[in-house]
This record gives structure tokens, C-alpha cells and sequence, in this order.
């Protein structure tokens, strides 16, 4: 195992250390229980948006904290669910009297601690909303899911619902305009190799030299199919057709589309996927109105990419165009 | 060979078409011969910086195009300098009256061509000025160099002469703000893996599962030692005193730190090395005045990190610190 790394079992704390040393104006990071905060937090009367999940989908959500996002952010380690009393912590952390919106991604151990932690919460008085995310056309069950797993649109649901929070909209107004954009938005990836998990220190699932996975989750559960490996052009036809057929997209739809790298795949793949997705969209009439291309939601350093398409209107693009400063989105 | 590409020979022009389709607001991209330009040139007596390079670093150049740094870029093909015709075509794009700069990276090749591109700009009446950049510490002389390569502290030259520029001042104004950048900044990298240039097919270098290569180049090429893996921190450790007692950087030396992945990196173990370079900072007594953690010039994919320091006073802080517009970079 080939990694920049003193101890596997130290990975997440360290990184977060160097987090908040990198951007002390943005954001503070607390330890045991672990959370990470917008600097400024709690803001009165503003609801508090907070997301979380196992670590190693960087920038994924720590680097989505700060202004016009998420108020905090729970790691847990990597690829585990954080625990209700990070979550609950967190929300203590970002109330500011207008209670707090879970933006949570579909796995079963993420959903029953944050069910657990919005008891806690209740149970002190903070008033709780939340939104679930499952946009992962690629599967219906899966390894740690009961339904469609959780993955890109979660990236968009925090900068909509972020920005929803951040100009004072209530928790049940952010929280529908959060459950619009579940509804709306769908993702499909896939990988061209493994990453290895710092504490298992190997490869979690294995490719042949000539293969693919379609469909993979970002913890590596298994997609659709394993397949010989196709051309850029090819994957984009399988990714973006079976995501455009399943909500399904149409002519004139207008969409934020996000070509998402895992880690390991160089920009310039990334952009040549971009390259033939916007000729399939103009194919069908679907209107890219915005687009975002890099890394987002990662798993570790695997090889490959998703698409996550979302379908939108003028007001959830007023949101998306609305000013972030986070660590890893600002404009 | 395992990439989300279509046709090894076509890979740049692809990428720059998705690139164009997705930041039309920014930028454009001009094809025989190739440059991307922004999308608002010429600008009316406003120097034109201008730079470029092989393929296979990004988001460098092209990712840096846009308002306050970048006025055009020409990418080479794979690690291959541009041709002067591209400088050339791309400085006439620019080129509002106010001349044009080049920012070079020290390699033979894009030296060359950038001296023949600025002998035609000449001729045609174009004023030229240039900054070489050569701050990689690790070797003296290199695969494609004479004296040191350029490396990271272009990113840094390139934002800094860019704000220089937006805000109207000369061309011996800004070259000699590049300049100041280019003497006052060091780089070193190092390398767990190889990438794989497409049209080359394998691996550039080989490297054993328990080595690593310090003081790699951008392009594989060698470094000072190849030794056995060691720990993020005592990489760090190696790396970060290198440039230290290059310069040397002092107690008290404000300095922008650049931690940067070499692409196939997590962004996580980033972190964990800024961490651990900030406590060194701590003991040197150097300030950490600001920091950017990322892949901002990258080897395709290979695994890896560099670090870059720029001890800067308050002039080139405020130069950082301008609005900057860009597809990679913008606050």
C-alpha cells in the first residue's frame, strides 16, 4: 500500500487537522466528538444545514462548509458512518434557533444514526428536518443500502439547500426545496480500478487489465455489470442513457450537470467525457444551464467517474448561482 | 492502459472541446493553431499574460484562464512544449496594446519556442517581455532542462502576474512582479507511481511496491534519490527542509504555501502533509500567511505531491489576494 500516510488508524484525524489549520477563516474542527464547523456558527435564526458519512469521498463534505453550504459537516472514519453524538453534537454546535436540516445519503448505518441523533435533538428542544438522498440509478439494493444508494446529488443538495439556509428560508421551506432536488436529480459512475482503504491496505474489490465496473458504488459495491473496457466516448453513451431514460430527462429540460472524478482520473478524462455528454444532451434537447467537472465525491484514489444530472428550475438554479466559500466550492 | 479516453491521439483536442463547452463564459478555444484565450480579448491596453506548456498538468495552464490571471494558454501535447505558431497566434489574440508576457517554465523546448514566438510577435510590432520560472530545487540540471525545472511556483506567477495585469499596470511592471515571484519561490515533488502518457501506453518509470522517487519531475523525469517508502511526515520532512534552506526561507518569512498533487492523490493525504508542514513552520518560525491545497499541476495521474513555498511581502499578498475568475481558480 502505497499512500501518504503515517497510520492507518490516525488518516482522518490528521487530515482533518490540516484542514483547519488550512482554513481557520472558514471553518473549526472538533475532536471527540468529531465535527467540522463553519467559524462562524451559530447563526441566529438561520436553520442549520449539516450533512455527513465515512470519510475518503474528499472534498465531500468537510470541503463544503462554510458560507452558502453546509453549517457542519460529520466524518466518520473511512467509509463508516459518523455516530449520532457527532451528529447531534454538530447540531447543538450550528442552532441558531430555526432548527437543523440532515441532508443524509442512503445507507442504512447513515440513516439510523441520524435518526438516532434527530431523537437527540428533539430531545433538547431543536426542531429537526431531513432530506434523503438517493439518486444512484446503477442499482436498486446494494451492499449497505436498502434502495438506491446515496451519491453526486448529494453534492448539489447541499449547495441548494445551503443557499436556501443561508438567505433565511425556514427548515420546512430548505427542506422542501432539498427534497425537490432528490427528486429531480440522478447519478451513475463507474470505475476503472480499486482504491485501497488505509486500514485494509489492499484493494477492495479487483479488476482485470482489460475490465470496468459499471455501476459502482463509491464505497466499491458491486454496479450493474463488469465489463470489457470500452472507449470514453462508449461509458458516456451506458452512464448518461440510463441516467437521462430513468427520471427521465426530456426535450427542454434545462440541467446542472456534474461530470464527477473518483480520485484517481486525471481532468483532462474528466473533460473528454464532458465533450461527448454535452453532444448526447444536445442530441436530445436536454439544456445543460450549468456544469461542474472534477473531483466532488470521491472514493479515495479509484479510477473513473460519475455523471449526476439534475433537473432544474429557475429556482433551484437561483440557488446553485447564489455565492459559496467553502473549502472546495466558491464563486 | 486503463483511461477514460477515446483515441490516444486525439485526447488534448477533446479535452479542450468539453473544456470550451463547459466555461463558455470564460473562455474560448482556438484550434490550428490551438490556444485558449478569454472569452472577453483583446482587452484595451491591459498586458496580455500568456502561458503555456505540455498537455497532462492540469487544470495548468488552461484552467487558468480567465479574469485576473490568464489571458490566453497553449497547451503542447502530452508533456510536449507548444509550438511557436500557438504563442504567436495567441499573443495576437491578446494583445491590446500593451504588449504581452510570457511566463516560461525552464525546459529546453518551451524556452525555444517561446523565444521564436516573441522574435515573430516582434516583428509584427508586439511588445514582448518574459519570466522564466525555475524553482524546482531538486536537481541542477534535468531530462529536458539546463538549471532548475519549473514547477509549482508557475501557478503561483501566473495568478500573481495576472491580478498585476487586470489592474492595469505595464509590462516591465508585471514582468518584473513575475520576476520577483520566480526568485523569491522554490518547489520539490516526489512520486509514488508513474503516470501513463496515452500515446506511450505503460508506465514512464518503475518503481518497486516499497519505493518512492524524491525530487521527481513533472514528467517522470528522475529525481534526487529513489528510496523506500516512509511516512507522510517524514516525506514531508525532506521535502519541506529542501526548500527551506534553499532560499533560504527565514524566521519571520511570510510566506503562500502550495501543497499540490501530483493527480491520482487523495486529497485527504494533502491535508495530513500540510499538517505536518505547518507544525514545521511552527518551529522555523515561517508564517503561513496563505495556502492552497489541491491538484493544481498535476503528472496525469500519477501519485505524488509537491510543495511549494513563495516568501512574499505585501505586495505580492495583495496581488494573491485580488479577485481571480478562472475555471480551477476563482475567489
Amino acid at each position: 500500500m502505497k499512500k501518504l500516510i503515517n497510520n492507518p488508524a490516525e488518516v482522518v484525524e490528521e487530515a482533518l487537522k490540516g484542514l483547519a489549520r488550512a482554513h481557520s477563516e472558514l471553518l473549526r474542527v472538533h475532536f471527540d466528538p468529531t465535527f467540522v464547523v463553519r467559524a462562524d456558527a451559530p447563526h441566529k435564526n438561520k436553520v442549520g444545514v449539516i450533512s455527513g458519512g465515512g470519510s475518503g469521498h474528499e472534498p465531500m463534505h468537510n470541503g463544503f462548509v462554510g458560507r452558502g453550504m453546509l453549517d457542519a459537516a460529520c466524518p466518520g472514519a473511512i467509509f463508516t458512518s459518523p455516530t449520532p453524538d457527532q451528529i447531534f453534537a454538530a447540531a447543538c454546535a450550528v442552532n441558531g434557533g430555526a432548527g437543523v436540516l440532515f441532508i443524509i445519503k442512503n445507507y442504512t448505518g447513515d440513516i439510523l444514526n441520524f435518526d438516532i441523533a434527530a431523537e437527540m435533538c428533539r430531545a433538547e428542544g431543536i426542531d429537526v428536518g431531513s432530506v434523503l438522498i438517493h439518486d444512484d440509478v446503477a442499482v436498486q439494493d446494494s451492499l449497505y443500502t436498502a434502495g438506491r444508494r446515496g451519491v453526486g446529488v448529494t453534492v448539489l443538495a447541499e449547495k441548494i439547500c445551503g443557499a436556501a439556509a443561508e438567505a433565511g428560508l425556514s427548515l420546512s421551506e430548505v427542506a422542501a426545496i432539498g427534497r425537490k432536488v432528490s427528486e429531480h436529480g440522478r447519478s451513475m459512475g463507474m470505475a476503472l480500478s480499486s482504491c485501497i482503504v488505509p486500514a485494509v491496505g489492499r484493494p477492495i474489490f479487483e479488476l482485470q487489465d482489460d475490465e470496468m465496473e459499471i455501476g459502482i458504488g463509491i464505497h466499491g459495491e458491486p454496479g450493474r455489470e463488469r465489463m470489457t473496457l470500452r472507449t470514453a466516448n462508449e461509458i458516456t453513451d451506458i452512464l448518461a442513457t440510463t441516467i437521462f431514460d430513468d427520471l427521465p430527462f426530456r426535450r427542454n429540460s434545462n440541467i446542472i450537470a456534474m461530470i464527477n472524478g473518483m480520485g484517481g482520473t486525471p481532468l483532462m478524462e474528466l473533460y473528454i467525457v464532458f465533450n461527448h455528454f454535452a453532444r448526447l444532451c444536445d442530441e436530445r434537447g436536454v439544456v445543460i444551464r450549468r456544469s461542474l467537472i472534477g473531483n466532488y465525491i470521491t472514493s479515495l484514489e479509484m479510477a473513473g467517474c460519475s455523471i449526476t444530472l439534475l433537473e432544474v428550475d429557475d429556482e433551484l438554479l437561483h440557488w446553485w448561482d447564489a455565492p459559496v466559500h467553502t473549502a472546495a466550492l466558491h464563486w
